[in-house]
């Protein structure tokens, strides 16, 4: 089957891939939009997946945005369940998909790249044996919980501190699991060191949580096909019914690189602020491709949710219009995240120190500690904060913790960033302040107040 | 008595006066440096008493900050209680204080007067019967405390549907008391219309608070001089065993007026950039205070307490150091202010639809109403945003509403507006996102990307 120049075929179907989908229908009502899906499963949270493992969300069902019809019936968008790209061959605007163990080609007019990112499992001696996860799509969820119905797993070892891996440490806790967490290095969520990693570090040893820094897992062992240890690179073994793996993950550019898209230096596939990539009508968006960095001016792999949906938006848009005919671009990253590690909240935006160092900022970090709300109104907590700022008083990033006011505060630091504000302006800033929600002057001031002082 | 060039004199001991004396002693370790205040009190959070009465707070003593020992003994700041500026002479440099049945002159090198507001209680028929309140100092929260206390009431009326008044109608429910909130306009908070007024009353209503929208009190009635029933110009009686007006504030300026300085439309002293007054060697700071409203570009009186302490702030650098040698300005406001209402945040910054035509500005609004977090994630909960911007889609203010994630999602919007960021720049902010904090696109991006659409 050999389809037109008005056929729009999108290679992936969560975050980006629907989001391109969906802006490429709203642009145009006539073109015909087909999303390759290689799972059986469209239009999830991935995100949730932790919070299932938890038992705070009853099913993966609620993860669910929209079905296949939804997206057909609604939208006119065919989605193609269990159908895989096999290679795409831009110079004859072509893809040859494996469906129902049929090959088949189809024709496109434009194209859109969202095969995302993979976890990495590291290939460890006993990594195959049952019981040993890494938790990345729909089906990576549905087979850990169906492994937890039927192990009864009693103890858990997480592999890997990064967001992911906090998560699914908490995850585990909530559900009765007594759970390690090993990290290779001695940073949480792969930057968060000093004052920030031992508060987190706290919440977790207070949850039960046993937290091992700089300890390297070289394998698992277990009997009948089954895990039941995690050995460490110092001897140690660590008793573990099931084990989680978040020690990162990787772009999904195999298609890519075999179509001779141009893949940048982090990995992932090269696009312009457009999501045009190195071949023409072939877009890319989400979590396989490379984004501005616009702290640091680099183009950097930040693989997350939110940035890849708004790329979808911008790839959809233009693959449908065609070039230059909308004004959809994608102005970038500045590197915003977010963890909930039981009742603290931890964020970053922009670069940490050594990531400005490294990136050739005259750097230095600051750090305060301040009240999330009035010192007399009940339930005021201590956020920590820390700036980064380079000799001009510049902000290049924040990290902060805390019991609340965390996730939301370091929003603004985002947009100050993206406004290339200095510490001097951030003081400047006229925030919201009631007793129940902030102190007379709120920490995003203190803390960018302390900056300016040192800049001095 | 008098004092010479080195001496600076504040007049006023809470917010702005306080920062100002602190500042300036920060500034200079030689200065001598006097806090006149006119009541008993210094040093206090005013924005809890409404948490005092409430019974959230323990009692009014924790609402202080510090004591006067702490700014003599630890600042070498002298704080005169009791102690009231009745003249202030520029041309001499000279103020005449009241304090202990006397009369003193004291001389200055600079000046800061930070007067702050009052209350306004109109001079309606019973205004002065036992019960009727205006809480704004410390010693109304005591009185107002001492007569609930005393008098046992029952019910409650609330006059004015400002932030003050919405805090009290909490409050006396609180504290077990049927409470009517009357309001003369159809708007709460001042500006607050449309469907978020309807959030805000419903929470009300269903939290047992009878809401009254366009009805003018006219007078009080009791017996014994005691307050017990409210009278509205519809011919209404209201039952109120006390009675709380929050019909507004109006600066303290007669200080200032009688010595000549500028007084602008608005009604409040004026000042520049580093807080001068129109006379040489006096600075203003805080409620009674004009400040640049960066949006209009017009002075304005917004009489709040993280401003106040801001403005204290410069007034305090630039007084003890002398004009021109510090880079201590303020930038003025934006217009930000959140208040509590039960299990309701609402904020609101820059101009209302009706303050940007007002202005001049060719100004639209944009609602919308997104959740929380994300959908599966429990707890998540209905923000209303509405987005107020011009023909090019700059952003020119901001309204929220919703149980959660609004006061400081607010702050967002603030810092565009300092920014001068259009609504296509807020619609490219790359925000914070994990499940229990925020859907993948964040309410504050989706309201940009309505408004922005709106524009196209």
């Amino acid at each position: 089957m050999t389809l037109g120049r008005d056929q729009l075929v999108v290679i992936g179907g969560v975050a980006a891939g629907l989001a391109a989908a969906m802006e490429a229908r709203r642009a145009s009502a006539d073109l015909h939009v087909t999303v390759l899906e290689r799972t059986g499963d469209i239009s999830y949270g991935a995100c949730g997946l932790p919070y299932v493992v938890a038992g705070l969300i009853p099913s993966l069902q609620q993860l669910v945005v929209h079905t296949p019809e939804y997206f057909r019936e609604r939208h006119g968008i065919e989605i193609r369940l269990n159908s895989e790209a096999l290679e795409v061959l831009p110079a004859k605007s072509i893809v040859r998909v494996a469906e129902n163990g049929e090959e088949r080609e189809m024709g496109y007019g434009a194209l859109v790249i969202a095969t995302g990112a993979a976890a990495v499992c590291p290939p460890l001696p006993g990594h195959e044996l049952e019981g040993v996860f890494v938790v990345r799509h729909m089906r990576d969820g549905r087979r850990m919980l169906r492994f937890i119905e039927e192990a009864r797993p009693q103890s858990a070892v997480v592999v890997g501190a990064g967001y992911i891996g906090l998560e699914m440490a908490e995850a585990f806790t909530a559900r009765g699991l007594r759970t390690t967490l090993v990290e290779a290095s001695d940073k949480l969520m792969s930057a968060l060191g000093g004052g920030a990693r031992d508060r987190l570090a706290d919440e977790l040893r207070s949850n039960g949580v046993e937290v091992l820094f700089g300890e390297r897992v070289v394998g698992f062992e277990g009997g009948a096909g089954r895990v039941a240890r995690v050995l460490t690179e110092s001897g140690g073994a660590l008793v573990a019914d099931i084990v989680s793996i978040g020690v990162g993950v990787r772009p999904e550019v195999g298609l890519a690189r075999a179509a001779g898209l141009e893949v940048g230096e982090a990995g992932a596939i090269v696009t312009d602020e457009r999501q045009r990539t190195s071949a023409g009508g072939v877009y890319a968006a989400g979590d396989c491709c490379e984004v501005l960095h616009r702290v640091s001016g680099r183009r950097v792999w930040n693989p997350l949710g939110q940035p890849a949906v708004r790329q979808g938006w911008v790839a959809g848009a233009n693959a449908a219009r065609g070039d230059g005919s909308t004004r959809a671009r994608y102005a970038g990253v500045v590197g915003t995240n977010v963890c909930k590690v039981f009742r603290l909240e931890a964020a970053r935006t922009g670069l940490s120190l050594e990531e400005a160092r490294a990136a050739g900022f005259d750097a230095a970090e600051t750090e305060t500690e301040t009240l999330s709300r009035a010192g007399y109104y009940p339930g005021a907590a201590l956020i920590q904060t820390c700036l980064v700022t380079d000799r001009a008083g510049r902000l290049l990033g924040a990290q902060m913790v805390g019991r609340e006011g965390v996730a939301q505060r370091v929003d603004v630091y985002a947009a100050a960033l993206h406004a290339g504000l200095k510490a001097d302006d951030i003081e400047r800033l006229d925030l919201a302040y009631a007793p129940p929600f902030a102190p007379t002057i709120d920490p995003i001031i203190r803390a960018a107040h302390a900056a300016r002082k040192r800049e001095l």
